[in-house]
């Protein structure tokens, strides 16, 4: 089967997927009764069932399985904001205009489309000519706006509809913009990506983290792109649901302590000296991957096998799925390394996943931007914090509490082994005060019920509002605790079956 | 205690909830380092906890037990369709401007706050006026921009900030707008409602629903309004999730065949007439309510004893909860009559869900701006469609199935009763091609597993992909499919344990 056959095959099968999936409402062109907009889908009820399970199925693998911060920022974002990223500066496509018609077209897409044609299907091209049509295509990414005009006049590119001549290209910026607030004076845009509004909030996550890293925040939301020309279906629209997670992790150390839970996979890789040097994509075991260098660490590296495992699980066919490391000159203007997860369909190997390492840049942007220091502080190389026990008697507070006894007390406290220690210390706090201040914390958030593990076998629950607290076998505290959040029985029918338990 | 110990004691109420809710990252102003936007608000990670459990059980209670359609259509919509309903000439509120600084205030908020300040605070005010200054808060919806400004004019109100001297009032579109696509020629606006998305898709949806009356679509997404002065903290915000339905019923029969299941719920209710008379909101069974005429009819009350339920089940007592019916003036330009549920808080009742008719108003104009008929057909009064068994025995078929015995069975078909031919008729149809239709229909939407009932002790199961069937106990179906969806078995292990059913 030749090339030209194949794309007729491919562009077949692809049509009648397409065709099923709108008659059946999976999606459809959105504002289909005014002729529709370029870009813009709406899910239908089966649609919006797949979507609203996948969203639900990436908040339990990642957000909850991993104890990640979750965030819910809005869409429309003051410009300072977008500045400080670059976003405003730089997230722009070089476009070509219609001279004529004022049409606006991706001027790379214009090239690529005739490198492209002209190979499969010019049957006179020159050996020499085709290999200048290749090298455009290997590095149409790199491309300034002078070297794009220049290539598209040479070869006498005009504009696909109307054959008129096109103007130089020029750089366009993808947002959407808009103005807050009535006075007209406050530029805005709709965020192009949701990471921003995590990096805004570092500060408060961080604190929320209890000043430690590492620690992740995670969003999910819409995210608008204004694309010059919108193609592909689903795969190049204006407005889509994004859901991102960015890992902040001290950059002196970026060990993953669940990395071993991961190290094992084994899947399609194409780093980036595979793919200059022509050769193909290679199963190589991802811990493998990270001791050889070929991913930079230990935290990259598990998100990548994580990823792997959220789109297996999902039913992505394991050889129709790579992770391709970007080349230098593609990557975004925030990233400092980039493999995507990249998915064989009827358009070729696309684009799932990014997972960057963005270094400090959007931090360090926000702090000089806002003059809000972001930052992490650790201690190190030395002084270095370190979690010691140390058995300190507060020989006052004893004399009070044992009377004649106290010296005897303290000579006891004072020989006991580490792990005797530490025995005593979980059993004196389910008492006391360090227990106390954490049912305050998570009585403030809302937390109906709380649990402390008194040994091995028994737990204590204890109810927010009454403060009343029982005891209870292990093996029974999760169908008690649902009973009562199920509504079938109150917490006084479980009060009356169970010990109760004063603290 | 007076009325302004009393506004006090609020205050300070609400000012140690915020502190508590923005201290443990509930929510946050949005943009904080850039000294925060005014309407912008960030949910931390306990609020995405309590926003996605909200949003869970609202598609549970309202899209899956109800069997609605749910939708997602996206943000940026093109004016035609915002033109079209009405919200680009229509979706405004009534602005001032300070006339040397040019900040914008809201003009029934400042006369609002002016009229209320001297009610409160002037002991010197006469009985005279203090009645003309009620009346304006009674009428502060119905005066248009000349009786406002007259109004600001004479009672000498000025800016709040610098006492400036306030321009006339004009309308303001609360719409954020924005440009679609590369020409800048093609103007939009981010939703204010989520509605429309629904309406423009009727024709689809109806399809979808068998081209049967009636039916309800649903959608939970971001909506955008660009208030002229946001305020009281998460409730009058720049950008928000709504979640919407929108019922189609035939105007002629809005009875609603699950009715009678909410007809006793008994709540409090404030109709028009008893807000008019100055009455106090009465709690009124809403089966009542529907007979008396306060509510107009079954699926607006059914509706209204849903939300009930749903608001009650999430947890808002039920004594600072009532539904008010909107007054002539204040309707929507859509709505011909409506329902708010209103929640009593610190800032007084509070509408938190709005229940109303908007009768085709909107099918009606999309109608009107595309040319495309958005409207269902049903004939009647007669002749009307009536489901009727007429038992009609094909007979040259039956002739080839059973050669001699072919008068007998026509004449035991023909002798038939009702009851004994619908059973007959649910056993062929496991077996015929109807079934086989049904199962076409659920492969192409990619259901894993199709379960048809037998008799009132065995199911038929049959898997997708191989199109094999066994037969399981009606006890039993429930933990085999569980089985095998969560994968503790595959379809191969329960294939041998129960016996095959060939189609």
């Amino acid at each position: 089967m030749d090339a030209a056959q194949e794309a007729h095959n491919r562009e077949a099968f692809r049509q009648a997927v397409v065709n099923t999936l709108e008659r059946r409402l999976f999606y459809v062109p959105s504002f289909k009764i005014y002729r529709g907009v370029a870009g813009l889908y709406d899910y239908g009820p089966p649609g919006c069932a797949v979507k609203s399970n996948v969203l639900a199925f990436w908040r339990q693998h990642f957000v909850l399985e991993e104890n990640m911060l979750e965030v819910d920022c809005p869409c429309v974002t003051p410009e300072i904001v977008l500045k400080a990223s670059g976003h405003v500066d730089k997230f722009t496509d070089l476009m070509v205009k219609d001279e004529k018609t004022g049409t606006c077209y991706r001027a790379d897409h214009l090239l690529k489309d005739y490198c492209k044609d002209k190979l499969e299907k010019d049957p006179n091209l020159s050996a020499e000519k085709a290999a200048e049509l290749r090298h455009v295509l290997a590095v149409l990414d790199d491309l300034s706006a002078e070297e794009l005009g220049a290539k598209i006049k040479s070869y006498g590119i005009t504009a696909p509809d109307t054959k008129n001549s096109l103007s130089d290209p020029y750089p366009f910026n993808l947002m959407f913009q808009t103005s807050i607030g009535p006075s007209g004076l406050s530029p805005g845009y709709m965020r192009p990506e949701t990471a921003q509004g995590i990096f805004v909030n570092f500060k408060d996550l961080y604190y929320y983290n209890g000043n430690k890293l590492p620690f992740a925040a995670a969003q999910i939301g819409q995210a608008f792109r204004n694309e010059i020309s919108p193609r592909q279906g689903l795969l190049r629209v204006r407005e889509f649901t994004l859901a991102e997670i960015e890992h902040f992790v001290d950059p002196d150390d970026k060990s993953h302590p669940k990395f071993s839970e991961v190290a094992s996979l084994e899947f399609l890789m194409f780093p980036r000296e595979d793919q200059v040097s022509g050769r193909a994509a290679r199963r190589i075991p991802i811990g493998e991957a990270v001791t050889q260098g070929i991913v930079n660490n230990e935290t990259l590296g598990y998100f990548i096998g994580r990823v792997y495992l959220f789109l297996t699980e999902l039913g992505i066919d394991k050889d129709r799925l790579r992770f391709r490391q970007h080349l230098a000159n593609e990557m975004a203007h925030y990233a400092a390394d980039c493999w995507d997860a990249e998915i064989e369909c009827s358009y070729g190997w696309i684009e799932c996943v990014g997972i960057a390492d963005r270094s400090a840049y959007d931090l360090r942007a926000h702090t000089d931007k806002s003059g809000v220091p972001l930052v992490a502080h650790e201690k190190y190389p030395e002084p270095k914090e370190v979690e010691k026990l140390v058995i300190a008697p507060v020989k006052k507070e004893l004399g009070l509490a044992f009377k004649g006894n106290q010296r005897m007390v303290v000579e006891a406290l004072e020989a006991m082994g580490e792990e005797e220690a530490m025995e005593m210390k979980a059993t004196l706090e389910t008492k006391g005060t360090s227990i106390g201040k954490r049912y305050a914390r998570t009585d403030e958030l809302g937390v109906p019920f709380a649990i402390t593990v008194d040994s091995t076998s028994s737990v204590t629950v204890r109810e927010r509002d009454s403060k009343q607290q029982i005891r209870v076998n292990v093996d029974e505290v999760a169908s008690v605790v649902k009973e009562v959040t199920d509504g079938v029985s109150t917490w006084a029918d479980v009060l009356w079956r169970y010990p109760t338990h004063s603290s």
